[in-house]
């Protein structure tokens, strides 16, 4: 599927931001390349994008942004960019393409569902479909800016920036065939060079249809604020993961979205990150091994900082396009070992207090019983899914969590008992389960 | 594909060890299913059985493994299969069979692949094509009563016990038509009863033709030197792994392969053979945490024990068919468990040796670094496959023979030494290799 991208205007509201606004990092990462990068994962692998202003270093950056992504990405110029309409910019690619084409704007972020949706539906011969928000109180929406439409049924009848009556939101994401092409010419030559223009003689034929997607996350990126809450957005979405255990949900992630909104700014790889909370940990484990109460804690402290960095990685991963399936290995291996270090240490810290035998033992059963429950996930999680039943999860996040607060309550003995007693009890229980 | 298989005659020359030949365990399980079962795994999916003698138990029996199986399995009576040949239970089954079939004989072994390439070759329309073993000296051979085939090309050209001339051997797996019937018709009337009678008629024809699979394992089950050899090849290949490392090939597989032997003739499943080693290898833990040299010696021996017992949940589960996921998973769950105790048996007794805190670290880090060679093999593994290149492993079995050998010659510190920077080291060129 080939996908039109617009990317001609100067954003001139976000002007202080940013010389060209294709270009703006969002998180890390140009706005053209967010739009380009949710095309392709909604299956767009062809794509050419309209310059405008700026074209020069926009032009340079989609040529390597196309050998990262594994895609061509044609370039064409609207000389007529600072003058004329958005629809003068469609028709610049007149010509260049020949079937039905994704038509999307460089500066709205969107969830790949709904060009995805799109795709599914299909557009009308000869004509176009818009994915429209029936949201009218959506919080995205800036109401001064945004193109309104009013639909009957699926078709739109009207559509434009001042409509009194409206049910829905133009999302700028459309299906469009090169009737389009044909449509935006009459529109111009009746001195109308919007894109909306060339909508509003499609949809005078009943060939400009929508479809619904209330609900789905897209937004418009016009001015400050609007970055602000797509910011939010994004973050958000990159953190929630429906496999976050409680300590992970309610207090590891609105801190280490905190942290992952000042590391996206940054050079730093997702691999980088798993390999800093790794030597934190390391660190929180050395700490363990040191006598007295005050380095006990503050390895306490260590250990759950480690923990909250830790969810830092996937999060970048997820915001920069940098996921792996080599990241994501090396995760958890480095976790694994991450998790005996600290058990170890709190077991090294107790012995040398004066802890017997009794020590020795919960401190191995802790090591073994965490890395067993690890061993046995992937098998273990598979059935379940498989069942449709619900997982059973004592993950990662509790386990350091608790080991926090024995460690600042100076309990350690306590904790390595319970850690190695619901540790090999669950192995145990996931053993029977899973011979069923 | 049908698959016919002649089980009606009485095997006289073993009367002494079983009642029914198809019915007698080898290793553990009737020669007619070790037939039935590999027919399956070349491709057979619908069975139809000739009983003859003692038909009552086989019929039964033949009920229960279609329910174990999964396929149908009918049975014909053939009256006659006292003083007529085999044709007669060929003949037994026409007008049940419309297509071509696997025709096999209930005593003979084979492996699938022999089958399977029948099948692949196919059959001549209206003849049939008969597997030959071009090995004139093979082993497993009783030249006293095969039956020789000469052939031209891949035509068979004469075919019968008593050949002077001939250059393979009637392995007996056919690959027939229906046209088989009506050669075996056309002999009977001329007085010849035997099932190579039918095959002459269609020679004769052109019609009957040869695969050589020279080198491809199979035997007939004709007495009591047949059944020695056939149980040592069997157990050969039940044990014979790839993956297996030098220890298990050279030590632990020779002697596990004696154990499975006796073992297969009990009804203990792989999963309480997995039990078993793993109990054993927690009494050699015991042993360890006990003070003094004889304990220590004791446990290495049991750890070695437990090691070679482990070879024997896999090679019982090949033999009898026993094999399951959740079997392979058990095992390596509970042999994760045990090298963790063997490992901190050891370094509990180091520590009430007299050991310090180096060994409590060596310990520790043997014990991580074990889990996590394991917990990275897969991974690793499939890497490795998929560039096609050799794998690097230090599997269990070099493991515990180090350790085996470290508690014997009581150099307890050195071996865990020793397996924790081997182990950490190996899993770190690992995380190097897989990022590559």
């Amino acid at each position: 599927m080939k996908c039109l991208i617009l990317a001609a205007g100067s954003g001139s509201r976000l002007r202080r931001r940013a010389d060209s606004k294709p270009l703006f990092p969002l998180l890390g990462v140009p706005l053209i390349e967010r739009t380009i990068r949710s095309a392709q994962a909604a299956g767009a692998d062809d794509f050419v994008v309209i310059t405008g202003h700026r074209a020069q270093p926009l032009r340079a950056f989609l040529h390597r942004l196309s050998g990262r992504i594994g895609a061509p990405i044609a370039t064409v110029h609207n000389a007529r960019w600072r003058e004329a309409g958005n629809g003068v910019s469609v028709s610049a690619a007149e010509g260049k393409i020949e079937e039905p084409f994704l038509l999307l704007m460089a500066d709205h972020l969107f969830d790949p569902e709904l060009p995805r949706r799109l795709m599914e539906a299909g557009a009308p011969e000869n004509g176009l479909r818009l994915a429209v928000d029936g949201n009218r109180t959506n919080p995205l929406v800036d109401l001064e800016d945004v193109t309104r439409v009013r639909r009957e049924g699926e078709r739109i009848v009207e559509i434009g920036k001042g409509l009194e009556w409206y049910d829905g939101f133009d999302t700028g994401l459309f299906l469009a065939t090169p009737a389009l092409f044909e449509a935006l010419r009459e529109a111009q030559a009746e001195g109308d060079t919007t894109l909306s223009g060339g909508v509003r003689r499609l949809a005078a034929r009943g060939k400009a249809l929508a479809l619904d997607v209330t609900g789905g996350f897209w937004c418009d990126l016009d001015d400050e604020a609007a970055l602000k809450k797509a910011e939010a957005v994004l973050l958000q979405r990159a953190g929630g993961k429906e496999r976050d255990g409680p300590v992970a949900r309610w207090i590891n992630r609105p801190l280490s979205i905190r942290l992952s909104r000042w590391l996206a700014r940054l050079p730093v790889t997702p691999n980088q990150i798993s390999l800093l909370s790794f030597l934190v940990s390391l660190l929180a484990a050395g700490l363990f091994m040191q006598e007295g109460y005050p380095a006990l804690a503050a390895g306490g402290v260590l250990a759950q900082l480690a923990s909250i960095i830790d969810g830092c990685d996937g999060e970048i991963a997820r915001l920069k396009y940098l996921g792996s399936d080599y990241g994501g290995w090396l995760d958890a291996v480095l976790d694994r070992y991450a998790d005996a270090l600290l058990l170890f240490g709190l077991t090294w810290h107790q012995l040398h207090m004066g802890g017997g035998d009794a020590v020795l033992a919960a401190g191995f059963l802790a090591i073994v019983g965490s890395f067993m429950v690890s061993y046995t996930a992937d098998k273990y999680d598979g059935l379940m899914r498989e069942k449709g039943g619900g997982r059973f999860r004592i993950g990662r996040d509790v386990r350091v969590f608790v080991l926090f607060l024995g460690a600042l309550s100076n309990q350690v003995t306590a904790v390595l008992t319970l850690i190695a007693a619901v540790m090999n009890l669950e192995t145990l229980r996931r053993l029977v389960v899973c011979r069923g």
